[in-house]
């Protein structure tokens, strides 16, 4: 997206309240797994319980920003197709796509 | 598993030492990114730029379940089959995997 | 989508002529890769060349699908926001998304 | 793995009788899948429906692979360890599931 473009988007609100507390609710919890990650390899945890604690982590991780697509794609690349110029926010949205399906 | 087996396989050091030490740095640092995430939650960021750092912290994370899975399979999985019962713990490598092949 | 909408939405194109022969021609590559992995487990080939192989298919059916919901976001779900009705567009785009993601 | 120790694996059958007639049926499935695609992109299907069953033939493919790397891990990794060469082996075993991973 160009510098323009962006700064535009960058005006209103990204993640609407209520999101937002969700959001920020689900984050702290995944800190403290990863804190909580750090203790068992502290305490010489079996590693494949270590390795499922991890791949529940990033279930987590995954649903927080499927979660932050749905309300852009909603919000921001919505208002981006109706004022007109909807080509670069969809590109955008699909770059990011891109980088969870790898 | 079976119980047995597992309470067995925990009698040893599952993380070498040096590997150990790096471990803990790496999830100390996801830590702190996590951290950054809810920041940039809470000092509403872009979304798009919010999605792109949960991509890094999921790669990071990845990276971190495949040196433990490295140092898994070379030690308590070699161990196991050495000791003859290699199947059960072959059972349990390819199932931890399967999480995040998914 | 609701029926309606759907039945709305296939009245046009929805592969572009240039497009869909790119398509076309990469979906017959990846069939002879296919009866390609056929053929090394019928010779009976080292598995881990085919793992590699199957690896490799999967990648180019993930481009092929990139492009596919590239032009689907670009075309229809873009039109659908135009005309009123993009939230059940956006959801349906999304889905589908969750479904690579995995 | 070195080009002496592949040849050496390579002289044991690598997919036994039962799960290679198994595996080849699902790929020949899968072959029919591919080419259903191709047909659907002909007929100018609904792109979402296509992605949705390129998701599918993806599901289908990473199964076949699961199994094939199950057999490989309890037939030529085991052999490997058993024999005293188990490093390379793993260090390959782990190479190809890092490709699915991503």
């Amino acid at each position: 997206m160009p510098a323009t473009k962006r700064a535009e988007a960058q005006t209103h609100r990204h993640v609407h309240r209520s999101g937002k507390d969700n959001i920020a609710r689900r984050l702290s919890r995944i800190e403290g797994q990863v804190r909580g990650l750090n203790k068992m390899v502290e305490e010489d945890r079996y590693c494949v319980d270590i390795l499922t604690q991890i791949a529940a982590v990033r279930s987590a991780l995954d649903a927080v920003a499927l979660q932050l697509l749905r309300g852009h794609a909603h919000g921001c690349v919505q208002d981006a197709i109706r004022s007109g110029h909807g080509d670069p926010a969809i590109d955008e949205l699909l770059a990011v796509v891109e980088k969870f399906a790898r």
